[in-house]
């Protein structure tokens, strides 16, 4: 299955200049849904036993669960500052453009938990570098970043210390 | 299975007055997770094939890509204003606390399809209620809201005029 055509260029979204790569009409497709589901949960290293699946708010929840349920692991969600209700631990990092904040529940992760972080897209790796330093701080283990696009010129792989995979590269 | 157990009370969040329903412990049980998704994709009507799935941004694409799977349905995401990169419908809407506006992609449904809308919580209604309108324009036919839970207090369930199911009710 060729999700490629499935994914769509919108020029100059959300700033001018930035060609933004579309997923919605993957989505959209139930077929290509499941496979992306499916092959990114067989990225992950069979090795090791994956606890818990983070999702990054918030194109990284719609895969996220679903990865979650093909590993036998739980899902904890990553959020936009303020938007997690109990106890957090922030996390200010560089986006491709601007600059934000993220949160995770302090009670999220148990220590020694095995963590796969699921996101779309991996650009600058500013965002999942973030959510990895949130999750070791948890005492977390990252086992994998996956996407399931990677923006090659972005060089966002160098930035992560841990093992990355993404479904196309761009 | 008692999911009612992993759903915790967070008081005065996001307002002071409100107690906040949090999902997270929920979600970070593996077994609770795919015991939820199974669960709201039976309570669906079974006598039409649902063509997409709309979860509403942000937690309603947690569980709305899982549920996609089991109907094998596409995926829509409902999002905020300003968040989807291509030619939208907005549609303005009272909140439980505030207002806000929701935005789906012009091409998202095409005329005659069946949607399932899925979201965490039923609260006044009026969420689903602006979705249910976008789905409507495009020329959807919506088949039901469904949610993890319902605050009956609220009466949500009365201001919409189509079928509801949830899973919990407080």
């Amino acid at each position: 299955m060729n999700i490629r055509d499935l994914i769509r260029d919108i020029p100059d979204f959300p700033k001018p200049g930035i060609v933004f790569k579309d997923i919605t009409p993957l989505l959209a497709d139930s077929e290509a849904l499941v496979h992306c589901a499916d092959q990114l949960a067989r990225l992950c290293p069979t090795d090791i036993k994956v606890d818990k699946v983070i999702g990054i708010e918030a194109r990284g929840f719609i895969l996220g669960g679903m990865i979650a349920q093909r590993l036998d692991a739980g899902f904890i969600p990553v959020r936009k500052k303020g938007k997690l209700p109990s106890k957090v631990n922030s996390k200010r990092y560089g986006l491709e453009y601007g600059e934000d904040v993220l949160e995770i529940h302090k009670d999220a992760i148990k220590a020694g938990e095995h963590i796969l972080i699921h996101d779309d897209v991996l650009a600058t790796g500013g965002t999942a570098q973030a959510v990895c330093e949130l999750v070791e701080e948890l005492g977390g283990i990252v086992v994998q970043c996956n996407f399931i696009m990677e923006l090659n010129f972005l060089k966002g792989r160098e930035k992560l210390e841990t093992k990355v995979a993404s479904l196309l590269n761009y």
